[in-house]
């Protein structure tokens, strides 16, 4: 006897009831998306590792599954979808309708420790528009990111979607005297203060800014205050710089838009949100629980340079990517994932060997029509076929015996009600869609 | 400037049209599985080494990638479902109802030669009866991937289920002396025999056979010869095998179903299919083109041994296999592949800043109930905006001007007849879902 092979630590086994609540939330996701008018794409789960060091740098791969396959090519398990995705658009872009959007439901992986809310291997939704640089691609896609939220019941005491402005930071470090490069390891650091002690993030500061460490700090203290896009607007005026007053008329854009969607109520003006990687460009978000705990349950920004950084055509894009396990984690705690597995429709019972001949044409005919039916693939007696009709869970139990085939007619029992009637053959069809829809009376 | 990157050799990118093609075989085999009582699972894409090659023996690692870890694991991308499905059932059985029918779509990887019909990177759809011994579970596994096939529009003039059985076989090869061992190896070199040279058969054969290979070849030429359940029940009355009149009356079972669901006319009696694995154990059978042509559209069979094999207490179980690669070139060689991009429902088109805040309202809302809608994200005129309406494919347009937003109301305009009608903006979504339904006369 062989031992037993596990699945590997991270990653999961989807048995029906797990397998179900993944595919409701890809259902959710799926629908969320046509309805915003993206379609959907998808890529090779393994990829040449060049296209994820090209985009993240080499010091990626310590996160990745990769390795050297058998004809001798450097390969990884995708862990994002944005560089294929990059690579899809950018050799299409020429015959691709502007704004371009797209999205896709897939696995990735990132070989990392294990945590409440993280996996080895996990599902993003992944929605993008390419080809439009202006706040308005911005809103639709945080429109499309709320929605997809809302569409599982969660609303705004659930969920908070925290904005910022990569382009409001760099104009504030450029303020400060910071080049694009010092710029960039600042946010780095302020992206990971909130997760650090303090004298850490000080002294890593002081490295870029010596001296201009603690007035930075105050600073980013005032910025982190800011709490609505009146608060953003007193503090930007504040600043004296009048650059940013083209960016601020973006921001009353992008916030009139989901004001008038409905969805400002869910947003919240918050520059503490810097998105670590360094190819975010402009506006960037996070979605948390809104009681601040737990994981980021989807993050997303503008990344207007990454098509060209891949080679291609340089194109305008803004994204953002939601997992499942965060997802399906916060669903559960707050009571929000409905009964999963579809209820069979009918369970079909039988008589002898001429009363089964008659039951599987009408299973046949039923199933053929999109009717889930079942019946016992072994024969037993009435009463063992009567008990795995009512283990089946079906609402329809159809009874073939004898009897009722000799007037040419079946029986139907409502599983629920015990409620039964007969009804001619050659009317079954019409028969088991009327009582699937209505029932039948005890 | 970067080098362009492209995909893997034998891996595919999905851009939409193609992902829609790939996304309407998925739907239309879960829908298949579901009105046949089939419940969905799925497992792990990458798995321990060690799954495959105790199934499959150490031989299967040159089509594998496989590698070894960041934690010094020996890993695999699965190149099939089927040992993942006797973990989770195995693991499970106790507690699983019997029969136990569960299916999964999903993505396998084998490092193969690329060929017509082989890819790398391909999806299996697969189906598994288990904890059934009798060929009632054979029949209604069978009757799937019938059924499967013709919810495509494939009928029995596009495609052919050979049945055979490697019951018959290793009877009758235990018959000539030959044990089980030797009976696998002359059953692998039949398997073969139609794809190499007759000659080479022979020398194969002889190692095991000696000078029993000719009266062997003609057996096996006779058997071949047949190709209906009356044909078999001569053949096998012929052999006066008295051990064999159970497995006939298991063959009439079987054929006996097949026929009361009108599935017979698919289904050819074809001993020349063997299968090549080991692990087979009774019936089994592959799909293909009814004009024989390309490779095997599904395949599959009894495997009453593996569970056990793989740790777990014995368990029955028979299953079967469909790619997507070999399916989506027959349809389309054949025509059966209606249009697969969803239209849009809505495109919306606005005047100044008061109707784009009206017009974001009705788009916000239209998208909540799942009506697909898209607007231009970059204001623009009428006109510029008309003609992206036009772009979208949108079955309507919907209009929000200065003149109808005076009155509460909006326009809408049928895309296809060019019909216009206005309405209240109060009954914004009643209107919108009539005119979506009916349409607007010119």
């Amino acid at each position: 006897m062989a031992s037993k092979i596990q699945t590997l630590p991270g990653f999961r086994d989807f048995p029906p009831q797990a397998c179900a609540l993944r595919n409701y939330l890809f259902r959710k996701w799926r629908a969320a998306a046509i309805a915003h008018g993206f379609q959907e794409y998808d890529g090779p789960v393994l990829e040449s590792l060049e296209l994820f060091t090209e985009k993240s740098g080499p010091e990626i791969v310590t996160q990745l599954f990769n390795f050297e396959d058998k004809g001798g090519r450097q390969v990884s398990l995708r862990p994002e979808l944005t560089p294929t995705l990059a690579r899809m658009v950018g050799a299409n872009a020429g015959s691709l309708k502007r704004p371009i959007k797209w999205f896709s439901i897939g696995e990735c992986f990132r070989f990392e420790k294990q945590q409440k809310g993280r996996k080895r291997s996990f599902y993003q939704f992944n929605a993008d528009i390419l080809g439009e640089a202006g706040p308005g691609a911005d809103a639709e896609l945080i429109a499309l990111c709320i929605q997809s939220m809302r569409s599982f019941g969660l609303g705004p005491e659930h969920v908070v979607l925290r904005l910022s402005d990569r382009t409001l930071w760099m104009a504030f470090l450029a303020a400060l005297g910071l080049d694009e490069e010092a710029s960039i390891k600042a946010l780095s650091i302020v992206d990971k203060m909130e997760r650090v002690d303090a004298d850490y993030t000080r002294q890593q500061l002081s490295h870029i800014l010596g001296e201009g460490t603690e007035s930075f700090l105050a600073r980013v203290a005032a910025m982190k205050a800011v709490s609505s896009i009146e608060g953003l607007e007193a503090f930007v005026s504040g600043l004296g710089m009048e650059a940013l007053s083209e960016r601020m008329a973006q921001w009353r854009e992008l916030w009139g838009i989901l004001d008038a969607m409905g969805l400002a109520e869910f947003c919240r003006v918050d520059l503490g949100i810097v998105r670590g990687l360094a190819y975010y460009t402009g506006f960037v978000f996070e979605v948390f629980e809104r009681s601040g705990e737990g994981r980021a349950l989807a993050g997303g920004g503008r990344y207007d340079r990454l098509v060209e950084k891949l080679g291609y055509a340089p194109l305008h894009a803004t994204g953002f990517a939601a997992g499942d396990v965060t997802l399906a984690d916060l669903l559960e705690s707050k009571g929000l994932l409905p009964s999963l597995l579809p209820a069979l429709d009918c369970y079909v019972v039988y008589g002898g060997e001429a009363e089964k001949a008659e039951a599987m044409r009408a299973v046949a005919t039923l199933r053929s029509l999109g009717i889930s039916v079942d019946y016992p693939v072994k024969a037993a007696g009435f009463g063992k076929m009567f008990k795995q009709a009512d283990l089946s869970g079906a609402r329809l139990c159809l009874i073939f015996g004898g009897e009722e085939l000799a007037e040419r007619r079946f029986k139907m029992r409502d599983m629920a009600s015990g409620g039964e009637v007969t009804g001619p053959l050659c009317d079954l069809v019409e028969g088991v869609k009327l009582r699937l829809a209505h029932g039948i009376e005890k």
